[in-house]
């Protein structure tokens, strides 16, 4: 028999509309992509060539930077990033969020192949203030933002305090990185241009299957310089591959239909969010999302959230999660990323999910 | 004007017929291997789910080992096989032949990312012997042997060679590591099974994209611990890509493919070798190929040879190679695999071509 999160996991599948991302991640979203290539489209080679000159190019420009360099990972783009910037200053120490990808989710990478030693600036449940960046020791080489924190249902910190970060870092010799996984998706809120951010920083780390949803894939971009040792890096990491081009064209295919897209996904975030905070024991962080993302905190034990959400995915046919995670023994939550599925969903459906997510919030835990 | 370089590339690359490889590295290889795969089928996440495990699975069974993964390169890969043996003897020292792909072809990733030393074995020309290995230090935690061995034209040494390495190895507390990015095209000459020459190692790398043919990637095989670890170390190292399956469907495709036709590759080789050693100035290494592979060595300098080349290639219509590249001033050479373009090409056309090389490398240089 399944357990409560397998069970959630299957209803979720069997939903006919989702309310996250942009669909399954399928062979279709490889073939679509390639369907109008030639053929004879020659492959870059070992990081030549116009299949991956190009699109580094135009990532540069459209990032407003010098140079930019396709990686096949955000993971080995970051660490490569830090480490030329830990190199150029000779002190092998970064500072940043405690919930920063490095921290959490590489296995320690960057402590373990760079021999890097990292600050966690603030709380965890905080973004980064320029009063930690002021706290911390100077010789701390690079200082990476995440932009949206996603740890933290994609918070966003204010502008001006990005500037006086950016302003801080410049007048005392320590870089500033951005990881921008998630960066387009936080222009509608900021209402800056893409430029007017990375601006702010020495280099910058975007995505390509994030809110652009491609295959897999990373861009980095910065001073020519800054390229130059990353490219070198890259082929240290194994990251060099002798062809790139299947996530290369997916990343440009996507990027061109869905970049104009990030003010849709953040007001059907707005629209979506204040759904579920209208839900009994529910809540969403932040209350009012300021970029694609939220997550989803339920005010139940994980295997009763499961439960609830489970039905209201049978009886309603819209999907909401495929899991939850235990936030402590009372609290459980998930995260939420708006994409093209959102609009597909019938209004009438998503208001009949609501409807059942807040009778059974009020009305379960179930007697089985 | 173009120099006589860039003009053989081009000459090269008009020619109807290449004589080596599978043909050219473009978007049909994955369009191709992608025609008879289903749009919906599920992607790879993050190293789990069938699109990666069932590959992983097929290829740890056919190369006798317990398990397998799948890696972006094999540069990544075989960094992380030396790097778990090191850690596994707490000693950071390997040992390899000078011409290795990690000593000359990785930026000094293995040094620069996990501080292995590296001990190189015999001298540039030779290939590893037993009483190269047992002189050297035994803090070696791993000897990593390339079979066949690329820079010098693909030479191997005899089965019995590897078997005496390998009882040393093991009677001495060193692990053995085969770098097999070319092992299947070794089988003809070894008339071995795969499973004879693995049993021998620790742990195997083989590469999907050089005999194979497929876009990018390899496989790393070894003990279920070892492969626990490698998991471990490929998110470090960034490859732990969300979605490999354009790599792992396309290397799968090609497998099958492919990996019946490596005697057909050989005997190609050995025929081809042979019409190169009936011209004069121009010898192959080996004189006789032991696999897929071989460098031809032509007597002239680069600019002649290149000249010489290129004038065959446009009045034959057969191309032989887009460059050579200089051993010294008198002397340069390029390397041939063998793949499936190689019976494409006429018999006449070929026997026109090496007659016109034979010819031109008596009566040129030329005037100009």
């Amino acid at each position: 028999m399944l357990d409560n999160l397998e069970a959630l996991k299957k209803s979720f599948d069997e939903t006919g509309y989702q309310l996250s991302g942009h669909g399954p991640r399928n062979v279709k979203v490889l073939k679509q992509a390639f369907q109008e290539i030639d053929e004879d489209t020659k492959s870059d080679i070992y990081g030549s060539g116009a299949a991956i000159g190009d699109f580094e190019d135009k990532m540069a420009n459209f990032l407003g930077k010098e140079k930019a360099v396709f990686f096949p990972s955000g993971t080995m783009a970051q660490q490569i990033a830090l480490r030329i910037w830990c190199d150029e200053k000779g002190s092998a120490k970064v500072a940043y969020h405690p919930l920063s990808h490095l921290e959490i989710h590489e296995e320690d990478g960057l402590k373990k192949l760079h021999g890097i030693e990292t600050v966690l600036l603030t709380e965890r449940d905080n973004v980064i203030q320029p009063e930690d960046v002021k706290a911390m020791d100077k010789d701390v080489s690079c200082v990476l933002l995440e932009l949206p924190q996603r740890e933290i249902g994609g918070q966003l910190p204010r502008f001006e305090t990005l500037q006086a970060i950016s302003d801080y870092c410049r007048a005392n010799d320590i870089r500033l990185h951005l990881d921008g996984a998630r960066i387009l998706e936080t222009l509608p809120f900021y209402q800056k241009s893409i430029e007017e951010i990375c601006e702010l920083f020495d280099s910058v780390y975007m995505s390509m299957y994030k809110g652009i949803g491609g295959i897999a894939g990373a861009v980095l971009a910065g001073g020519e310089e800054f390229i130059r040792q990353s490219k070198v890096w890259k082929k240290r990491h194994g990251g060099d591959l002798i062809s790139l081009y299947p996530y290369i064209f997916t990343a440009d295919y996507y990027f061109e239909m869905r970049k104009g897209k990030m003010e849709e996904y953040y007001e059907s975030a707005k629209e979506l969010a204040a759904r579920y905070n209208s839900c009994t024991g529910i809540s969403t962080l932040p209350e009012v999302p300021v970029s694609n993302m939220f997550h989803v905190h339920i005010n139940k034990p994980t295997d009763e959230a499961a439960q609830v959400l489970a039905a209201v995915q049978q009886e309603s046919g819209i999907g909401l999660t495929g899991y939850v995670r235990e936030v402590d023994q009372n609290k459980c939550y998930y995260e939420v990323s708006m994409g093209d599925f959102y609009t597909t969903a019938p209004q009438e459906k998503i208001e009949l999910a609501f409807q059942l997510l807040d009778k059974k919030m009020r009305t379960l835990p179930f007697s089985n």
